[in-house]
């Protein structure tokens, strides 16, 4: 274990880098808090390094005790926190996918951070995001995945390129929107299904609204408006594996 | 249309007032921002008033014209906003109900807000919220809502109370948790169902899970982590009015 008292310090300047999501890009790291998250992160293998005030509960090697002014400058949470880890962007071997969602213009990292969630829970096999889509290291995002994000693929993509891709691969494309589209209850399932989510306000770009095999609408009573990651929870749900 | 200049004025520190719940409850009105809300808000017949810094496009006669500088002590919204609407807390007679949700400490306003969206958009009747629930008029959940609130009872309780006056009237009362339940697919339709969604952290109270006649869970696949407002979502889809 190494101590760290100084604010100057090189690595605390580049932890407290990964604020920012062009460090994190150019690192292919970031910082997570919180017990539960750690732990996710541990069983996945991403953790670089864990950072601590005191004791920490973490079978790890490489930890540093640091102050509370160093803890308070790279948290997140204006209290400070007890430990941080140091996480690589997870990387998943290539299997054979069945089910995967791809999210076009998913804003709010809440929303990213929940579909991500509820893919895993579900057992989908990946998560494609557009170019339009929330930082998935934000801490937002991160916090609403709950740990998920270590647990299945999640990729920013040229969307119109990927949905190319996954129909040549035999995927039948599924598109969600309100008009020019059928009852969901009416979707019979496919061997191999691609279900697109869209942006909180305006949906499915038209671009990508076109390439869709089929497109539709969750039934509602008047009151047409569900959020985007309640639609997806839906969606997932009756679309699950081992149902 | 009354034109107000001064930040002293006491129609303005009234309005200022109602950004604290202890205010907003004494009073029985919150305020609004954004067209759509507003337009919500106006087809209920709860707004008192429209505040706005110039032209706006609602048919409404007590309209005020203020200053940017009271606009911006009166929006939520650090760069102020466009018009602001003061509303009553909506009213809705009594009518036959056959499809509630209870909500046992939903902390979170987004989530809160979210399962409101959900209820309206599959025709349920009424919404309770624990002690322990985030505040309706809290501007996250009004903004979650999407206007929701105006078309749908909310009510704050003792749940207990009305878990059993629920059962008294020949509602069938339904927990969703993880242990002791059965799965969610396996649940038949009662006419008049009562779905009980607990808190992020800890679910259902122990008290409130007794009263339960059953108790369900969402099938999930190892990762059992849905996010409430999903869940929420999931079982309400499944018992929507007109299914």
């Amino acid at each position: 274990m190494e101590k760290i008292n100084s604010l100057q310090n090189r690595k605390v300047k580049e932890w407290a880098s990964l604020q920012q999501k062009k460090y994190r890009d150019a690192q292919g790291r970031f910082l997570i808090e919180g017990e539960h998250l750690i732990q996710e992160a541990l069983e996945a293998g991403c953790v670089e390094a864990i950072i601590s005030t005191g004791d920490q509960p973490f079978r790890f090697d490489t930890v540093y005790e640091v102050t509370d002014a160093i803890m308070k400058k790279l948290s997140r949470n204006p209290s400070g926190a007890e430990y941080i880890a140091v996480c690589r962007f997870p990387v998943f071997p290539a299997r054979d996918e069945t089910r995967v969602i791809l999210l076009d213009g998913v804003q709010d990292p809440g929303n990213l951070g929940t579909l991500i969630r509820t893919a895993v829970s579900f057992g989908f096999d990946h998560v494609w995001c557009s170019a339009g889509c929330a930082d998935l290291y934000n801490e937002k995002t991160i916090r609403s995945t709950q740990g998920a994000l270590f647990r299945i693929p999640v990729e920013r993509t040229d969307l119109k390129n990927t949905v190319q891709e996954l129909k040549q691969k035999g995927f039948t494309v599924i598109g969600t929107a309100l008009r020019d589209s059928v009852p969901f209850a009416s979707l019979s399932v496919p061997d191999q299904a691609a279900f697109v989510f869209g942006n909180e306000g305006n949906g499915i770009t038209a671009e990508i609204l076109d390439l869709c095999d089929r497109c539709v609408r969750i039934e509602m009573d008047g009151f047409e408006s569900l959020n985007v990651a309640v639609a997806g929870g839906i969606v997932m749900y009756r679309f699950r594996k081992g149902i």
